[in-house]
């Protein structure tokens, strides 16, 4: 199966070493983390003003290059980590994350900041109420810091944000500041969100850990616009990561007819795969040399400890699951342009010069799409659902990149050409996992040419906490693979 | 089965008499209708400009009584009925509701018109954007002519309309604005939405045709707050309702995940069932004599008609489904409670005296439940669609009573007291439905005091073309009951 560099040869490891501009080493490179800190607030040791303050001089030494923020509200996330320091010195901290500073994708609505979605027709959209996952925020006490670039719309067409390991490249998108800031540490976590792969795939190009939660599994409030979009988090661990999600759900639950995560307040346990599907998805034969052996290396140190591995070659059940979701990346992006059709061609008649060119392609080709053909892609999208439900006897869960490949580099799409195809790197490796409403969570487990891939472990429907504790297993036994 | 008047005893036949208020008679009243004008617009006799302002004429005598609009924009409807007249001037014609007038429930935004949701903490809200379904009916040349009254949030706290054929009594609702305005001839046809029965019940009690769509199938735009409500059609007859149903769906399509309302793009042909089941629901043993007497006469007349009827005295699967939505009024209220938690909790701790002491109470009522118990009615829910599911050999669609009966008496909650219950009518014909995702055509067919009740047909969800085609076989062939 193995191929030669192909589309992402400008990213392979020779390229990147001769640019020498490479920065991540996961032996060396510390996240932010948030939970360590709770018992220093408790003791008076430190506070979540000061943690916010840290954080603050990280924002002002990374961001002029970064460029993660499109609103800050620094009076009110002061005021915020004040009133959590007080709680804390009450003995009376209102959850696992109060004074957790946390930004917040400018896709969902902030009553203290503007939502302009990184579109220019929205600029100066204010509508003054929080998202339901801010409003739960909110009120377990986190620290509301700051709205995070966007790709305009959640699409493609990027913001000026940069990888935190080096700036000429994507973080990813379309949630490219909430993983930057994370990556940079600027933050211990931030809020994104997912219709084809926009957690997924800036976590793993920035080497943060991330929860694309099982559809439905966090209240998007406002922000129902597609039936596959879900909102995530970006964390620098996964306990982060775990106890932002599970105290957003305590209070604002699931979307209205979903259950809604479910487990634990506290992070689920570590707990050993016995058996994990390896899925290939049709990113593979995409991906250039140096990723396939990083990868290879790391199911090998994987098998090395007993974990039995499942291939599409082994088992007609995992065969069955692969050829289900083989066109996953057409099938995704088609089922989404269709139900964004409505509210573009009404945002593109009222502010035609307020939209981007990638935002009008995508239209046209909804336009041309006939009802029966959403329908299709509708039975496709449950047939593939039903193929990921056969293959429960199977294994686990699966594992798979979350990226094919470190970060592209972005330097503009070129005045008179068509315009660059994803400019903030491809979702082949995410469309599958959104098409079957799978929760995924996304460890830093390799770094390519010196920048981070990141690995991702996939359920079920409803095994969000059960991934949790499988990917909290890998992260704790493995050691990264650098490659 | 039959029982003696209970909760409605007040709405009873003789005791509507005595009172003398009563002005409904099915064999002498006649709906405003639109599609009849089509042809009179192309050939120049009459105008959409013409037409609107017959209207505003009855807007003009029946509104201060009535009060069904939340608010107006008589210069924006003129403006758009004059560009429709030019357009059949033109024989160009956008859709077969170009230049219809057409009322919004103010639950919905429009971005000419505040949308303040029957609710203080909404006033002078006005997000200057229009709903899905409304942006649709702009580019169908519908004339979007008001913003219809709503019970608060779309509740059960009423507004100011009241019944058009009586007004000491309520139009029903949440739909109280859209309904009343249809039945008072203000407007040939105008928005409604459901989560319990806010369509079908209003529409029963003020004697229009309405359809509830399969849940999914209108698509709701910004408003998808419950997982249980839809975008519907109050309307004088069922081709106006029809054509304003499929041209926005044609335009916006259905939710997100859904594949929206299918069928033809003019009103389905009438087609006869040959056989229906009768459902009772919980709301049965409620009724009054009068009401029970008139529903038994009209199905006596279907069966002289040759249609089967089967009740669940003849059929274990029409038992089975009655067992399965036996609790559905209190499923669907707590299902709908839970998922408005978030929202109703935000609003209450921004606006504790903008919203009403009925909201709180059901918010009350939702924070005393557990996430737990929340997945158990979903189960229910999804116990009862197979059941529903399981029926399809037996009958072509189920027939039942629109609302428990003529509207009640309202006259307002008495200081010092508990709140009254339901003062917008008892949803128990409703909510099964609901539960159900199920079409349902509400059509007048009955008289009971001097009232209006209506009768409904519902089918299985997707079904919506084919119930309509039914519904126009039974009000082409039955003559209304008058008891």
């Amino acid at each position: 199966m193995r191929s030669q560099p192909s589309c992402y040869s400008s990213s392979s490891s020779t390229a990147l070493k001769d640019r020498d501009v490479a920065s991540y080493d996961p032996t060396k490179y510390r996240p932010l983390t948030f939970h360590q800190s709770v018992k220093a607030f408790l003791s008076g040791q430190d506070t979540p003003r000061a943690y916010l303050e840290r954080c603050l001089e990280t924002v002002a030494e990374r961001e002029p290059v970064v460029q993660a923020f499109a609103a800050r509200n620094d009076e009110a996330a002061r005021s915020a980590a004040d009133a959590s320091t007080q709680r804390y010195r009450d003995g009376k901290p209102l959850s696992s994350i109060d004074g957790m500073p946390i930004g917040i994708k400018d896709l969902l609505e902030t009553r203290d900041m503007p939502t302009q979605m990184g579109c220019e027709a929205y600029a100066n959209n204010f509508p003054k109420r929080d998202n339901a996952a801010v409003w739960a925020l909110r009120e377990a006490g986190a620290v509301v810091f700051g709205k995070m670039v966007t790709a305009e719309l959640g699409g493609s067409h990027p913001g000026p944000t940069t990888n935190p390991f080096d700036p000429s490249r994507t973080p990813g998108g379309s949630s490219s500041g909430s993983a930057a800031a994370v990556a940079a540490r600027m933050m211990p976590a931030a809020i994104g969100t997912q219709v084809g792969g926009s957690i997924i795939r800036p976590a793993g190009y920035c080497g943060n850990v991330a929860l694309k939660p099982s559809q439905g599994g966090i209240n998007r409030g406002e922000r129902q616009t597609t039936s596959m979009s879900t909102h995530g988090i970006h964390a620098g661990c996964i306990e982060d990561m775990w106890c932002a999600a599970i105290e957003i759900v305590r209070r604002a639950g699931g979307d209205r007819g979903s259950t809604g995560l479910c487990g634990p307040q506290t992070p689920p346990f570590a707990v050993k795969p016995s058996r994990l599907m390896v899925l290939e998805t049709e990113g593979w034969p995409l991906l250039d040399y140096a990723t396939q052996a990083a990868f290879d290396n790391l199911l090998a140190s994987i098998n090395a400890h007993e974990v039995t591995l499942v291939r599409r070659q082994e088992s007609p059940l995992v065969e069955a699951l692969e050829t289900s979701i083989s066109n996953a990346r057409h099938d995704a992006t088609t089922i989404t342009a269709w139900e964004n059709r409505w509210g573009h061609r009404n945002l593109v008649n009222e502010h035609a010069d307020g939209v981007s060119e990638r935002i009008k392609q995508g239209l046209a080709h909804a336009e041309s799409m006939s009802h029966e053909d959403y329908e299709l892609l509708l039975l496709r999208r449950a047939q593939a659902q039903a193929a990921h439900a056969a293959t429960t006897p199977v294994a686990d869960a699966a594992i798979l990149l979350s990226c094919p490949g470190p970060a592209p580099v972005w330097s503009g799409d070129k005045p008179g050409q068509p315009l660059a195809p994803r400019p903030t790197g491809d979702a082949v490796f995410n469309t599958g996992s959104s098409m079957l409403f799978a929760p995924c969570v996304s460890m830093p487990l390799l770094a390519v040419g010196g920048l981070p891939v990141g690995v991702q472990l996939m359920g079920l429907p409803g095994e969000d906490a059960r991934v949790t504790g499988l990917a909290r297993w890998l992260l704790e036994a493995l050691d990264p693979v650098v490659g």
